[in-house]
């Protein structure tokens, strides 16, 4: 805690004292101001509180009074929580959870509904259904390398999966998976007008989910960069039109797409060009101590537009469905080029200009920066220094490099400003360091609790960022918070990088669920999203209006070949009907809409041990099927609340038994 | 967004501005303080973010520099989302999401470990999993009436269950349930040392599960009041002690139990005398209508330590194993007793003193003041108007209240500071009134947005509340924050109560997940919660050292008649082993020990495509089985950023083909 200590300024802050007494006459404190301590003045308020003076601008620099709204927000990873957080800046407020991965009730999100579960479903692993992801990189969708404010997408590392979140809604609309690889890390990251989502594996096995004995992994087992074709228009990604390259059984890490002058180009790094696979209970050494035994790895330098062009030619086999360009054909047709990078890096980022890309080497102290001019020269003139074991082509490190900053002990991440600063994440020495891109020198270091990983910049992987501010993702938190268990919450420190010279440190933020591995933080206003579904009976996942879509008066029960269905409505403060008798044993399909055309007119549906809840937004239409296997009665109700009668929004399932 | 206006106090705010840039000047925000604007001073920034200058006082009361802890920690229900949160105030940061009814794989609870599997299948229905819950109400564990720190119990509305929560490492260690009742809302809430935690029914339906057609609602629904015996020395609720008493078929609402004067009583609201039960498509009233007809409906009065002399004395009826008293018996034996109150009530608390019981009565204008020692006289001198259908004795409505408090339309739920103020939520007219316990009048009306529900305040439903801060939960948030699509947070609102007169708005905090029916906020200096299990190879659940824990040197792999079991440590950066080498169709067993004993450093164990995650906390043993149904090279690696080498920490699963 920071102890006040007076000094020669206090008479300053005691003439605040009149000030903030007169601003909290008012009392109420509607639309919004806010009211100040009754008991004493700002002074003895700081004093209380322990507050030092430039706490003081901390304050005012996060302080977001009611009703205002944030500037930016922050797109965060729910890590192994499976879901998306959406963060306002500065007030660092999270504003919401979206499920993703992981069934979430009070979304409705795949616990019933039918339209949500598909979407879920989409992700299935060898036909079964995984119910949490490790959610790693956000990408927000991209026009022009502009972030667009319609899309994100986000990849599950444990899973290899992929889902598009619409913005309109902040839904999950598609889930896809690949059972070509078996885990990803660099999912997700978008070309520059989101042509392609990016998903490359971390952890090498056969491609197409078969066995080989661990002894042929570098015979048998690949990695492989996905490229997810997107549709903007349907707002989905076509497998169809997707395809991949086959890549060498090295651990592949993070990617980031090429703008402006490398546009057309992808970047992947890896961190295990040892080929380790560990053993150590079979007498081989640990995957941490095998992968780390090389000074350099590689530098995945993709040419993709030349490989969709191969896709297009038919130069390509498939496996599992996936279209993939195999190691061989890659590496013949200038479409794959190494270029060792030094030790087990981390990120690999492109400068907002397109023409460097900037590598963090984890065990090592420098960014290293790339120049993209000098490695589309080296690779068109074929100017190689060798080739890995794979025959691809290898290009030389000290042709291929602008620079290198001497950073500190474990470089990891690095974001921009718009001003020629370049901001990294160092982990070993726990701090961020700025740093000039033009001469490669850290102009200031500051200190992080604890062990950062990345860093979210406003705009930060835009062709034009805000700077402003700057978010530590910080993997420990230990003392910052009140203890809470064994499990701690992550620390997102929000960070002032407005200024030309030092950073100043403004806000500690615990993330309560789920361990944040990236984020983008975009313009707030760029979100354009919806108040409620129209028209009535919509389906959140098709965005037209569903076929089973009930209006008022349209409320029936009819017995059919396939079950018992039910067409209802949810209005304030009643299901129609609220009395539904069916037989023990028979199939029963509720529709039901919410006739609600009001913002934040949302209701629930719960029905008692059978397992579901719906959250039914106003105009979204919902479906449930399931068989009604416990004779009985079952109360349902309205889960989320409503009105002054919203716990009498309620109605019986009564199940009869079988005679 | 407030505008700022400049007026002739500026002159003095002109003031800070040295005082600011020189606080700034250090740079580096290590442990305690944080930087201002570079480029201006205070007042500029005021301006620049439109903060007006109450708004001031709000940012310094509340705004919670780097590393230090927040006074109290605020325990919200996270309704149908069906987990814990845990909010530091006065920062409004949430600090942890507890999972509880629904499954929550950053937590590792019931995604494949098998300990906490098995806490949640204590809540199957009917012999099924149930993998969401609407949980209402949190009740912290109190000893002599004031909260101590140890538990927290929440109620499950949707399935009626209950579970309990350690506070030492914040895990759910126990849910239970009775198929005696479908549903329950009056849950959690303890007596004065926990001897019982109450969950009382909200919809009623016959008793035990059973079917009985909706016309013979009169006669065969009941509702039911279910008094947990909690063991504290043991940390679980034991069913085999517990005991219920059967109610009329009235929709129950909330409960509390008496305190001080009032120990061995409980007191619960009903909204549904009218016995309606819906049928709008069968030509009767929907519930919200029929259950709106009367002015009245029935507070039941409850001498808990007389029914438990009762069972005690074997007159109850076991139904679903659960020991019953039935409405006869309880009327008969001065158990039960019945006081009209106004109109369709939902929260009834009980004063700090013990001495009134407070109802709002939804519907209707006032805060209702019973007396305690009114209601027992009469009680006691069975001094009765009159009998209710089902032969409950009923006292006389004003010769049970000491007085009516006129509150404005729609009061939901009271809380109480220790100066002799109750804080009475208003629904319909969205405010909080503080109003004189002593002369039952209002001293002062706080606007609230929007649509408040309930109230917590600190340390509010103990013997002895610190007043200070008010939490207003407000169900709608509509326009206060960024927009989000159709599904919106709920707003806390950060009330200061600390003086002898109005109340004033602090901050607006948005709930991301889930929507919070109460919360209770207790001193955070009374949870002592641990920062690693010891010793090494703790079940959380047991907190015994597990049977299968593994030291260091101690890994093997065993086959047996069961299956493969694989004795595993987890440590930073490496599983061992780390290949694992089975054949399709093998049960495997993993016995997962993390042998660290460092603060924070947990590890993840996620298993690709087989829908298994874990959390291992320091110290902390897990189990995991599954079987081997799918050939092939399954990676598995640690899901918990915990070290530089933390990618690297992973291992294979090999399952060979069956030949």
């Amino acid at each position: 805690m920071t102890v006040f200590r007076p000094r020669a300024t206090l008479a300053s802050l005691a003439l605040w004292a009149p000030l903030a007494l007169a601003a909290c006459g008012g009392g109420t404190a509607g639309g919004g101001g806010a009211g100040a301590t009754p008991s004493g003045d700002i002074l003895s308020l700081m004093q209380a509180r322990g507050l030092s003076e430039a706490d003081v601008s901390a304050a005012l620099m996060t302080y977001t009074p009611t009703g205002k709204h944030d500037e930016y927000l922050t797109f965060a990873s729910g890590g192994h929580g499976g879901q998306l957080l959406v963060i306002g800046v500065p007030s660092m407020r999270i504003i919401k959870y979206v499920g993703v991965f992981t069934p979430e009730p009070w979304q409705g999100y795949a616990t019933g509904d039918v339209a949500t579960e598909r979407v879920l479903d989409g992700g299935n692993r060898f036909g079964k259904r995984v119910e949490w992801g490790d959610m790693h990189h956000p990408a927000l969708s991209e026009t022009g390398g502009d972030y667009d404010g319609q899309f994100i997408f986000v990849g599950d590392k444990a899973n290899a999966r992929v889902a598009v979140v619409g913005l309109s809604d902040f839904m999950t609309r598609q889930i896809v998976t690949s059972e070509l690889i078996q885990s990803d890390h660099g999912a997700a990251f978008v070309t520059p007008n989101t042509d392609y989502v990016i998903e490359t594996s971390q952890y090498p096995a056969p491609l197409g989910g078969g066995y080989a004995p661990i002894e042929e992994f570098n015979e048998k087992y690949r990695g492989a960069a996905i490229f997810w074709k997107f549709d903007r228009q349907r707002g989905r990604i076509d497998p169809t039109a997707s395809w991949a390259i086959e890549l060498p059984p090295y651990m592949q890490d993070l990617a980031d797409a090429g703008k402006l002058v490398s546009d057309g180009w992808a970047f992947m790094n890896s961190v295990n060009s040892e080929r380790s696979y560990g053993g150590n209970l079979e007498g081989r050494p640990s995957l941490e101590s095998g992968a780390s035994q090389g000074d350099m790895d590689y530098l995945h330098c993709i040419n993709w537009r030349k490989a969709e062009e191969l896709v297009k030619a038919g130069r390509t086999t498939t496996i599992v469905g996936m279209k993939v360009i195999s190691l061989e054909v890659a590496a013949a047709e200038g479409v794959l080029f190494f270029v060792p990078e030094p030790k087990s890096p981390h990120g690999v980022d492109i400068t907002p200009d397109g023409k460097d890309i900037v590598v963090g080497g984890k065990l090592d102290t420098h960014a290293t920066v790339f120049s993209f001019e000098k490695i589309a020269a080296l690779a068109s003139a074929k100017k190689f220094v060798g080739k890995d074991p794979y025959g691809v082509p290898i290009l030389d490190f000290k042709e291929s490099i602008r620079g290198q900053c001497e950073i500190g002990l474990g470089p990891l991440h690095t974001q921009f400003d718009g001003n020629g600063f370049a901001y990294t994440s160092v982990f070993i020495e726990s701090v961020v360091a700025k740093w000039s891109l033009k001469d490669l020198k850290v102009v200031h270091k500051l200190p992080m609790h604890y062990n950062i990983g990345h860093l979210c910049a406003a705009e930060g992987d835009t062709v034009s960022p805000d700077g402003k501010y700057l978010i530590g993702m910080n993997k420990w938190a230990m003392d910052r918070f009140s203890p809470v268990g064994p499990l701690l919450p992550q620390n997102f420190q929000l960070i002032d990088i407005s200024g030309a010279g030092d950073m100043n440190l403004l806000y500690d933020m615990p993330i309560p669920l789920g361990e944040p591995h990236y984020a983008q933080m975009i313009k707030a206003d760029k979100i354009k999203a919806i108040e409620y579904y129209t028209p009535v009976g919509t389906n959140p996942i098709t965005h037209e209006k569903d076929p089973n879509a009930t209006l008022a008066k349209q409320e029936r029960i009819e017995r059919r070949a396939d079950g018992v269905h039910v067409w209802m409505t949810a209005v304030r403060s009643h299901f129609t009907p609220d009395t539904i008798r069916v037989k023990e044993g028979e199939t029963v399909h509720l529709h039901i809409t919410s006739v609600e055309q009001a913002f934040d007119a949302t209701h629930g549906f719960a029905l008692g041990s059978y397992d579901i809840n719906l959250s039914i937004e106003p105009g979204r239409h919902c479906d449930v099927t399931f068989v009604a296997d416990r004779a009985g009665v079952f109360p349902y109700y309205c889960t989320e609340f409503c009105s002054a009668l919203h716990l009498e929004m309620a109605g019986y399932l009564l199940v009869e038994p079988k005679s």
